[in-house]
């Protein structure tokens, strides 16, 4: 894509209000536009970067069974009411509305209602299950403060997966299929290495659901690593007969702030029960499924990414979602040198390659400053200087070289 | 897919109080599920559906420069109120809630003054206009009444673009294109033939609008025909003067109930007057963008080739749009024929098809009558009869034919 037909512009200098470096950087970059507190808009660039994220989750999901729907955002109050999260005192962060007729409207913050009452029509024997039932849908919450950028909003596209099993011990083999797949995409999404399944609670459906914990000072959680062991308990749970039962080491446990980029959780038959979902066994006896959930924010991600990979330039991206690959910049407006550049970017454009091509009328230190800032991970500069070459920079290196334009498409052709 | 794995059922009965055609076919087929009057879930067929209409319309609105954004649902009230358009009076049809605390927000029906708001960071200068920006994103309408299955809803997908130009002239040209990308979208998912661009009213930005309306009975709208000239005239803005003036004769238009697929809207300066949305001319001069918008809802456009396609026997989806391309029936039990099938489709899904395989444990009658209801272009049968061969019969048509399995999937492989 060109960039000079971009429709969003870099700023050079912070935005006014915002707090948090993750929207800082997003916003200055024109990944994001802030509407107001704790709601962002995702300009062409941002939602680049979620779309490749939600190709990374779908991918995972489906690859353990899931199977995709799309389910509303309006809420019929009617089973929120069988399992008892209606009342605002016992969920506290809902945004409600009315319809015409002056009737309430629940504005969704989550979707185990809805989807447990939708399988009524679907699943009757034990043939229907397990089912593994997953969406992209947006989430609604009313947060007291919203401060942390896109990493805790009050409106956000949340993966959500529903586990539907049969017992508990096919409740447990998945739930650990889908931590392994929760770790394939920290590891795709490049925080990986730093990102720790975490006990955490339960809350009233069983002792422990798991986090997946970012470590980062900007992280709203703390939680206790053991490094050796790759396993830490959020704080919240802390106390000596949770590590005993753990068999954790008190001594070998070191305090990190982290940002849950992940959590997944036991169910029970809380919301089974309540709907009053049921399948026949093979014994012809009426059983109650067993529940999981398991979720991912994808604007949270996005901003854990940003928090934990950016440099004091700006962003640093991961290949796997940066917005594009390449970014090319055209240094200097003589006619040869916009002639070159033109033809290498449409040699590129031929090949397939996932490019930014800079080819604003703008100073080589705005154009170079701009380039740090969205953090594409490969830099390609092309000026007067560059003769029949170009100048290949990555993002997370210092050091740039010359590199012979032949020998780059070759290369970067095989490694698409 | 295997059939089997496949959550949803299908229904031999059309739900209770589902009044609309293609919301009794999509429910019954297991496409979507009624959260409550006007409100669907798309389950993993209708999603299907949805992002391949998604798909042709994205590649349209990129073809002609459209830029890709994701705005947001919560809205603050102010640049509504700047616009007019906060209240109820004058927008009969918001959902409103509420944040903690007390202040109001609007879950949006349209998006303009966001949108225009948004500009404010990122234009300045002629030099960045025209722009092109659209977005998929819910709309909410609290709408009186909602009968007409996905047609009309008070929670729906809509992909809206919005331009803005730096003139009359600049405007214009590219509202003709938009319309020329519009005639596509609908030719691509296998309604062109029955849809007509129709002069509406222009409301108060202008004297016409631009309606894509698609013949059918089940249309809330009436129209006037002149299928010679291909044009048509809204019945809420038929007089003899506009006729006169649209050089329509009277006499040749025919009365027809069609459905509202897309609109094009010339907005003029109304937005980004009221927003303060200004360019500097490149005389140096403040001038206000002119602006329009252009809206094709996802589950109208769904609905409607539900209606105006299907026959006594269920859905008949395009190609372009269906959720499979193959639909792959097991005939009987026997071993031979399990192992002859799951290897058919095995060579299938190595070869990149976009297949259903059926291959749950019915009866004949009950998958062959599943798989008209389920509309998929092809079916393929294999039972003990078929022998080394597979009978292949199009949704389209009455008859099927045997055909020679090596054959099918070369001429298939072809046509990917």
């Amino acid at each position: 894509m060109r960039q000079s037909r971009l429709f969003t512009k870099t700023h050079k200098e912070d935005p006014k209000g915002e707090l948090s470096h993750n929207a800082q950087l997003l916003v200055r970059a024109g990944y994001i536009h802030k509407e107001m507190a704790g709601v962002y808009t995702y300009l062409p660039l941002g939602l680049r970067v979620i779309d490749k994220i939600t190709t990374i989750i779908r991918e995972e999901m489906n690859a353990i069974g899931g199977q995709e729907v799309l389910m509303t955002t309006l809420q019929d109050p009617a089973s929120w009411k069988k399992s008892g999260r209606w009342d605002d005192n016992v969920v506290d962060i809902w945004f409600k509305t009315q319809l015409k007729n002056g009737s309430e409207l629940g504005i969704a913050n989550t979707h185990e209602e809805a989807l447990t009452a939708l399988l009524l029509d679907h699943v009757s024997s034990y043939k229907d299950l397990p089912v593994y039932i997953y969406q992209f849908q947006n989430k609604f919450r009313n947060e007291l403060r919203a401060k942390s950028g896109i990493m805790r909003t009050r409106e956000f596209i949340m993966k959500d997966l529903y586990s539907f099993s049969r017992n508990t011990e096919e409740f447990q083999e998945f739930y650990e299929v889908c931590a392994g797949a929760y770790h394939k995409i920290f590891q795709r999404a490049g925080i990986g290495h730093l990102t720790y399944r975490t006990y955490a609670s339960g809350g009233s459906f069983s002792e422990f659901s798991d986090e997946f914990q970012t470590l980062s000072e900007a992280g709203e959680d703390t939680i206790y690593l053991d490094e050796q062991k790759q396993v830490a308990v959020n704080k919240e749970i802390l106390n000596d007969d949770i590590l005993k039962k753990l068999s954790i080491d008190k001594d070998k446990l070191v305090e990190k702030k982290a940002i849950e980029v992940g959590n997944i959780f036991p169910l029970g038959t809380k919301f089974s029960e309540a709907i009053g979902l049921r399948y026949t066994d093979n014994d012809g006896k009426e059983q109650t499924p067993i529940m999981g959930c398991y979720g991912i924010g994808l604007g949270r991600l996005m901003g854990t990414i940003v928090e934990v990979l950016s440099d004091g330039k700006g962003i640093v991206w991961p290949e796997s979602v940066a917005p594009f690959q390449f970014h090319l910049i055209r240094l200097g407006e003589a006619a040869e040198v916009k002639e070159k550049c033109d033809r290498f970017y449409d040699t590129c454009q031929k090949s397939g390659f996932d490019i930014l091509y800079d080819d604003r009328e703008a100073s080589a230190g705005d154009k170079l400053h701009d380039a740090d800032l969205l953090g594409i991970p490969v830099r390609l500069v092309i000026s007067a200087k560059t003769g029949e070459k170009i100048e290949y920079k990555k993002r997370t290196e210092e050091s740039a070289s010359l590199v012979d334009i032949t020998s780059f498409i070759e290369t970067a052709t095989k490694s698409k």
